[in-house]
């Protein structure tokens, strides 16, 4: 009697989401700002699919694979005709649905002839795109965001083309400990690296909780809130929401508050990742807050401190994925600690969803 | 009993060549235009083969390995000794027949070392290179191209490098409805794009004859033919002849052309595909004319009018490559209209000649 | 009854290394120069390790695996603490053994996370790096090279990094017969390429012997030796030490010396190839000299001339290399004659030795 011989499963022991998990397709990612998107065609990349985003004449965004499906001439170099977009090689024109509704080289419109077209939602100011199983594109697991729209916040923002995979900038935004090293010039004070969390996973999410009391409110937030030399409590509410979303609420109390000045404080920071490939990462980011909305120089601090923070990030990020792919034939074990425990988790988390996928 | 298990054949199923598929090597290519081989040594990679070219003491083309049998160096980097090449290492000298006549460190010449030589041969402006079954390298095969040295026409051409696979580059010049949506500023007139047109196969030769009566000409004709605002009929006669050369003629007759006035004009289109690697091809074109010989002004409108439209079939083939390579992870089935079918006639015909070498 | 169905070994009758074979690692390397050891964090790769080097407070070298055991930072972006080395990203510290001595994160320090320590012996002005198995990291192993520091000699060198496999650039050493082509400008003397030359080997040494006698000195030495228009006798005595090193060592012998003249010249050239990956090498080299010592001039002079052809080996290796890889596809058996018997013993050396790496 003989068996078969198979060859073992790759990675079986495989505990948490790595560089090389394929990223999860069922999920709504950020396709971009909604200011991105216009009556000109834009191309990008998206979990390694090349897309073409526009305007449909009312308004509405579009989302289409940027290929024809005749001879593979990228439709972002076509043009739109209202609601359409004309492939600029044969003047095939295909509808917001994906649909071939021309062919100038036929009587009658080949609609048999389809492109994908991705489900977009706009919730100003950014647009989402599900890149997965139709059936589950369900718009209420696009996690909460309202306050980029609500007049009572103002935030700022920007963009970073990342040269890493996303799960070490997810790991890197549930990381507490690496404040003190790599942004010790800035945001990483001695009490906030010091400070107890705690941890806590519900379903997919990731939350950690922070809380430092009776300290100096810290230069990243003592300047924008005029609280210099004030004693504050501090709590930072993180969450990995979902692979495409990271949210850090952030709430200061003024301890020293004199009668009728402002007491609580906040700010929610926003990180929004979408896979472009397997090792690279658009990364929008907005800081909002709820005080000095009329005043700009308040807005540029803010955004100043978060930029050089996340310049360090990106930084470090790719130094990593360099050494990384540089050394990937060289076996590698990796270390984790107590405090790695919520990056864990969400790897632990991104793993599951990914499997999910593979084997669907 | 059991049975061997095999690998199920790769693309079992393709019809029509593609990006993927080998090139024919038992096929005369372009290695060069005439004024490109002189005593200087040359380099160009061709099929992907490396080669070296130069002329022989007497003025005839030779062509061979561009690699040392001994360690590898490349012998452009040498130089000439009378019809030899001296690889700059260690002195080996090869004849144009490949034979090594001379190591300088053995007393007898080791003539039982031997690098590859190409047959080649010169039909003026053209230099032809053979890179398959020497048994097979039949001059005949070679299409004829008289007219670029007849004094009764005069050319003007270029040379383009294309980085896109020369199925695609193919398919495209046998394409008509192409004309009116990449050339639609250019020579994709109303009147062309509506023409009908008929397509044959020969053997693994493919045709498409269109024509267009009683129209106005064409500006990139009617100028140099001074027949602006006059009336014509047109036909253009096309031809997939080999895997290397697809020639158009052109003819325009002058439908109000007063007594004593001349009446017919011919033009000669030959594009010259090399292909430099799988994903890369040399592009020599020609463009002859029978009229206006000695009026520069209509060379320089007929070049003009081509470099464009040929720069935006070069851009278009481009973008589609590097698309075809971003997404090549991604399932993606073509679609073909009954417009296709002599770029797919040229497929199949491709597809089985590079079949034919494979089993070979 | 059945028989295993076993993949046939890649290249099984393949008896000379060439730039296929990985790269032996039991042998002790150059990694740096001593002043290129510093306080200074320095990223070198070596044999595809991503390395760390710096010295100790005492001064001793020390070279580390550049990676974080915890994720992957390049310690090399971090910074030092005395003897240890702390990561940038959360401060994990390393002493030179390689053992993470401290983790912020952590009460106690988790000695049980290490990351790669290499043994290094600085031995002025080279210091050796062993990337093999710990056990047989014989510092005995290290070719003598005492003159380098040695009062009665004076020295020149430089740095190359080539990009070529390293057992071509050993092949070239070995190689008498290219003087009078690669380097016919320049010190391929006739006479010199005309002499005869012995070969032999001795366990994994392979030496290359060549006299000159009473022929002009050649202009690479009878300029700084003064010796233009003298007749010497020429001995190059040069030796394939180990994978790491060649060395040369040249001598001549004034045949017109007037009484009391100096009659015995040396020159000493060490060759320290260290392959940075399978395709790319560090190169230091030195020459040495017991004459002139006081005299810069000399030193430039014989520099000059050592860096022109060093040039010209660099340059042809590289054309070769890249060739190859071009070619990579195309089958090719290379050609060899009596006069690359050195060679080939050197390259039969290092097969041996790779290939008892890879049973091990």
């Amino acid at each position: 009697m003989s068996e078969a011989v198979t060859a073992a499963p790759v990675r079986e022991q495989q505990k948490y989401a790595d560089e090389g998990t394929p990223p999860v397709r069922n999920c709504w990612y950020v396709a971009a700002l909604s200011d991105e998107i216009s009556r000109e065609l834009r191309e990008r990349t998206i979990l390694q699919d090349v897309i073409v985003m526009y305007r449909a004449a009312d308004g509405r965004p579009v989302a289409l694979q940027n290929r024809c499906a005749h001879r593979s001439f990228p439709l972002s170099k076509g043009y739109l005709e209202g609601d359409r977009v004309v492939c600029g090689y044969h003047g095939l024109t295909y509808d917001p649905s994906g649909v071939c509704v021309r062919a100038p080289m036929l009587k009658t419109a080949p609609t048999y002839v389809r492109i994908q077209s991705y489900p977009v939602i706009e919730r100003a100011p950014l647009v989402w795109i599900w890149m997965g199983d139709l059936k589950r594109a369900d718009p209420s697991l696009i996690p909460e965001h309202g306050w980029l729209a609500d007049a009572g916040w103002r935030s700022v923002g920007g963009y970073y083309h990342v040269v890493s995979n996303y799960v070490p900038l997810h790991e890197n935004l549930l990381d507490l400990p690496h404040f003190s090293f790599l942004h010790a010039d800035n945001i990483g004070t001695p009490e906030y690296a010091a400070a107890p969390f705690d941890v806590s996973a519900e379903g997919n999410k990731v939350r950690i909780v922070r809380r430092v009391d009776n300290a100096a409110a810290p230069p990243i937030y003592a300047v924008p809130m005029k609280l210099e030399g004030k004693r504050v409590n501090r709590v930072s509410d993180s969450w990995f929401m979902t692979p495409a979303l990271h949210v850090a609420f952030a709430s200061i109390r003024n301890l020293d508050a004199a009668s009728g000045e402002r007491v609580d404080y906040r700010v929610n920071i926003l990180h929004l990742l979408t896979p472009e490939t397997q090792q690279s990462v658009h990364y929008f980011w907005f800081m909002s807050r709820d005080f000095a909305l009329d005043d700009p120089s308040a807005g540029k601090w803010l955004k100043d401190s978060a930029v050089k923070a996340f310049q360090e990030d990106k930084d470090a990020l790719e130094w990593i994925c360099a050494l990384v792919r540089q050394e990937s034939g060289r076996p590698f074990t990796e270390s984790s600690f107590a405090s790695d425990r919520a990056g864990l988790a969400m790897r632990k988390a991104i793993l599951a969803l990914a499997n999910a996928e593979r084997s669907a």
